[in-house]
């Protein structure tokens, strides 16, 4: 396989509402999902929706998780998107299936950035010195 | 069409390297390309990778744009995952495949919660600042 990365798509059905609508959990969720698929979460950020709903978005050393919840419908979408050989994506996927109590679930993984030419190297973050990360900003207006 | 979201996923192939690894622009571009997709910015968050990448991710009231770039290949993962009516998703990746001048790309859009039952209802972002306010249009489930 010559792809950049992995997407791993996976979508939740018929999750309890309570669990799809708490921002706290699902972060922790979120975080624990990342450490199985053995990925870096460099900055987090999360959102509650009104009347519900949840996202929650870590970025990774490996490029990203997110999480977007309709409990009124108890659906979850998440996405894993993993670069590097060591990961392992379908374990996060299958932790927050279960974490999220899904009843139903459809899981699919496409190829990133297959056309790129060789050689793909492996990327690793800056280290946190002298305020290289940009911290997690509200957008303004 | 009665998914939850619409996930468009753009692979940008031969990108000058410069223009993916500046991460000023890449998330100036980002935030020009959710206007574009008629999206409202919630949160964002950035980064940069060492020896060279950039990731931004953008926290949507519409759920998310993420861009991961690898410059030493010329290449650009990008994901718009949108809900709602309104947006205009593939508006935000024609804008971005220009601004980053890819010489090749590959467009597709898969459908996010295709199995969920009805009624979808539109998610609103809680309002910032005297949350007693309940927005308006927003359906009780």
């Amino acid at each position: 396989l010559n792809a950049l990365g992995t997407h791993s798509i996976l979508e939740l059905y018929d999750c309890p509402a309570k669990l799809l609508n708490d921002p706290g959990q699902i972060l922790d969720f979120a975080r624990e999902a990342a450490r199985r698929a053995r990925c870096t979460v460099l900055t987090e950020a999360s959102h509650c929706f009104e009347p519900q709903g949840v996202t929650a978005i870590l970025l990774l050393a490996e490029s990203h998780l997110s999480v977007h919840t309709w409990p009124e419908v108890g659906y979850a979408a998440i996405d894993v998107f993993t670069c590097g050989q060591t990961t392992r994506p379908r374990e996060a996927c299958q932790y927050l299936a279960r974490m999220l109590e899904a009843r139903r679930q459809d899981f699919r993984q496409i190829s990133r950035g297959q056309q790129a030419p060789e050689p793909h190297q492996q990327r690793l973050p800056i280290p946190q010195v002298g305020g290289q990360e940009r911290p997690l900003a509200a957008a303004e207006g």
